[in-house]
């Protein structure tokens, strides 16, 4: 059972849906493996839990955890 | 200090506290170190969040993430 | 820059090319940014590491973790 | 599919077997969940990649990670 | 690419900037790399959801998550 | 009990001592709790593990994990 977890920025749920299902694609054709034996997992960091070079993403743009 | 770490459904606190019990004293047991030595970290996903063979969670049963 | 961890059995160098080279397409497409921000981490889990209903990979069958 | 990631010191295939069985019991009747729906990841960190108050575990007693 | 993830008791702005700007120091310095090289998460768990000792965190003391 | 988990290239066990409590004593300034409550976790990625912008490191310079 193949995990993904995909760590960025909020997304609404038209694009989990092709996240979890273009990244299931992948994977399944890479490890050879059924779908429905690849688990994806996305979370959500608010841009003020996420830094780049020190500095806050909140403090730079709003939209690029 | 080993760490378990558990990404599943929500939970309430009750079961929160079983969980972290149960699983405490396993590992406790297995690595043969005192239970104050486990750390147990539990993640609660929504079911928007979470994908089997590429379909959201969410657009399956909403309990089964 | 979001980052994709994929957890997984062990892959050869050409299958990580793939792997890191489909995901990252998948994942620049969804959020909207190059593909130079997204970062990929492959973790290659040996067969005895995971297991499925309480029972190693190991034990099962050994390409399945 | 409830997964648990313990990470600790290195173990032997036998206390695998009884980790990853033992885990997953408790977790499936927590959740109430069918054991086969419970995913069990284990990491095994060298002593000189974990260190408490500062200090590698490699550097106090080599069994304590 | 290094990537640091913090996992602990909630914080304010104000001390999430002081974390992400030593954390990233520090590894700067270690690896010799240029701060816009390191990543910093920051996941915030609350008390409910930490175990030390088989104990919720919230059933102990609300600050020691 | 906060974790810091760090991902990235390889580091000798010096650096591993100089990371550890560098990034032990950020935490506990920070946080306001005493050093022996940080614990770090140091995870070491080979090169063809990691990729940026969907290219392997290790097919970029073997030294840029």
């Amino acid at each position: 059972m193949p995990i993904i977890t995909i760590s960025g920025p909020a997304l609404d749920v038209e694009h989990k849906r092709e996240m979890a299902s273009g990244l299931t694609k992948i994977a399944s054709e890479v490890y050879g493996r059924p779908p429905h034996h690849i688990i994806v997992i996305i979370h959500e960091n608010p841009p003020e839990n996420v830094a780049i070079g020190g500095a806050l993403v909140a403090d730079r743009r709003p939209d690029s955890a």
